[in-house]
């Protein structure tokens, strides 16, 4: 690691909070993101890389923005609903890293899409790429694809040996093959698993263009990465890496990409409503807004800036329990405290908009512009 | 139990959807759902206790109204934001069960509740019904509130011993004390928790009508409830229940309170979007739309109906990995498929509005108007 470890409560994480908040919202801290971009852009032009950021973590037009502003080449999506939202917010170059089934009304979305700019989509089967080539039929230029292999992720994505008659398939069908890409997801079972899997990535990324090399047909794009993988994955024949949460941070990433971020940027502001039942505090952040994800390596739902081991350890819809640790002093009823949550992602998508920080002081409210697209 | 339990894929379980539509979103059984309303308020009613059911679950004026026109008595809400949406839609009947914190906004919010109708809020503590009454001042009709007792959930409410005295404090500061809640949550620990809950929610509110007298006021108001409380809870001085989650239905009200219910009314549409790793298929319905909620008596994030065994063992944002037992059928690339989600709530809340059907056959897109509402 060639930078230290980012602190539980430090790296922007002083718990300030405006006054006047109307809780529970979230908060994002500007300058951490700004940061947090350039560090993971010039890591990776150092490595010769290019970064393509999942902007399904913020689904924000204006974060894109603050991405491309500061060197990514395009952005990544996780659907079309996204795709629609950043191509209205202006943005060009976007690639759906998903294996779209364009049939009924995605057929015509996708179409409507291609018709209004260059588009790149995923896919991981023959009969997928038929439906894409029947949707992008006739339009003015040709619907690019990537081939998805899977790099032990075991999610989606062919096997690296045929990669290249599924990219043969979809060429004969007419579609532009941009080349492979891998998503390395066991990363997130924990730190030990983060330097392997992004080995797997690379590796049967390379193997994948082989597969497709047999067949005559030459990569332009290898694409991996998560955050956990960013750095890791940099190397070989990859050729962009589409890490996302990076951006905003939380406690996943936290504690298994420190070197891969400046800061944690992202907080769910709360207020205690009560403090009723002993050894405790109740906030106004449940579920609905710190959402349910866990991970072996971090404890609870979330944790309470600048009140060290002070834990969201159950969620209701519209409650969150915390834990105080004997001996410590807990929030005060009526305190608005500061939550960082366990996973970015999920989070920003249950508001309809954040409000962004500089240094702690006000800037303005952002809408979360592609909230509530799922497909 | 009088009525039988609901087999895991009856009850309007059949999966049947209608063609056309653009995947994943949430459909709901208008049929099931009537139903569903018909029978707890009936059985409630058995037992001279009304329904004042929790409308966090759908989150929507029109499910509301069907509630109150099968002869609900009013409804009840998470926070201001809900109360807000309910009341622009012309519900008039709403009761805030949580312990807010009336400062800033939030007191001016419930300023204009208050000026638009009457309005019943929850409270836990003395210095919450300072900022109440402070916010309710000089409004033309007095705030009435509900104290707040725990039942052994440990999360919100006082001891009932202490309920007297923080009534008696709360009508000093010219509030309008109505009654006491409680909510026996620790019923969704398993089946055999869900008994002891009920009794304990009504021993708990006992207790505390008798600590109200003792300091000379009277409860017009005893509430409880969950959905699996609901019906063993509807005795005693109990005068109503709070169901929520009965009226949609879900994986864990399913094994939970079967009894109280004709049918699980809400799916999940999705399409299978990829075969490529062996054992198990890849549907685009992920964490932001199934939610990531888990039970110890249910395995994994919901289950595909019609296809037994067939769970959604793993969520990616917008994947979800269906895990196909051995020698089963599974669906086939592009299907679309109907998923049982494991709790309601989280799931209305990740998209803008529902497809309602009748028996299969497609009725009319629905708002889910409080969709967001966090506080």
């Amino acid at each position: 690691m060639t930078t230290p470890e980012i602190a539980p409560t430090s790296a922007g994480a002083d718990g300030r909070l405006p006054d006047g908040l109307d809780t529970p919202c979230l908060v994002v801290d500007l300058g951490i993101v700004e940061r947090n971009t350039r560090l993971i852009t010039s890591q990776l032009a150092q490595r010769r890389v290019a970064l393509r950021p999942h902007t399904k973590t913020h689904k924000s037009v204006r974060l894109a923005r603050v991405q491309l502003d500061a060197g990514a080449q395009g952005i990544t999506v996780g659907n079309l609903g996204e795709a629609e939202v950043m191509r209205a917010g202006g943005i060009e170059d976007i690639f759906v890293a998903y294996p779209l089934w364009a049939v009924g009304p995605k057929a015509h979305r996708l179409r409507a899409l291609l018709d209004g700019g260059p588009l790149i989509v995923g896919l991981d089967s023959v009969a997928a790429a038929e439906r894409l080539a029947a949707a992008a039929g006739g339009a003015a230029q040709p619907l690019s694809v990537m081939i998805e292999v899977d790099p032990g992720n075991r999610r989606t994505g062919v096997r690296p040996e045929q990669a290249g008659r599924t990219a043969a398939a979809a060429r004969s069908l007419g579609l532009d093959v941009a080349g492979v890409f891998a998503f390395g997801g066991h990363a997130y079972q924990g730190v030990d698993a983060v330097a392997a899997a992004a080995a797997d990535e690379v590796d049967t990324l390379t193997r994948a263009v082989e597969s497709l090399r047999a067949e005559g047909i030459e990569s332009r794009v290898v694409s991996a990465g998560s955050t956990p993988t960013a750095l890791g994955a940099a190397t070989g024949l990859v050729t962009e890496i589409r890490a996302g949460t990076y951006l905003l941070g939380d406690r996943q990433v936290r504690a298994l990409a420190a070197r891969a971020m400046d800061g944690l940027a992202l907080r769910v502001a709360a207020t205690v409503v009560s403090t009723a039942v002993e050894g405790q505090v109740v906030i106004d952040a449940g579920a609905k807004i710190l959402a349910k994800d866990q991970a072996p390596y971090i404890d609870g739902f979330g944790e309470l800036v600048g009140y060290p081991g002070a834990i969201v350890e159950r969620l209701f819809d519209y409650h969150g329990v915390v834990r105080i640790p004997p001996g410590t002093r807990p929030p005060h009823l009526g305190e608005v405290v500061a939550v960082l949550p366990n996973h970015a992602c999920p989070v920003v998508n249950l508001v309809d908009d954040f409000v962004v920080l500089r240094e702690g002081a006000f800037v303005d409210r952002w809408p979360v512009d592609a909230r509530g697209r799922n497909g």
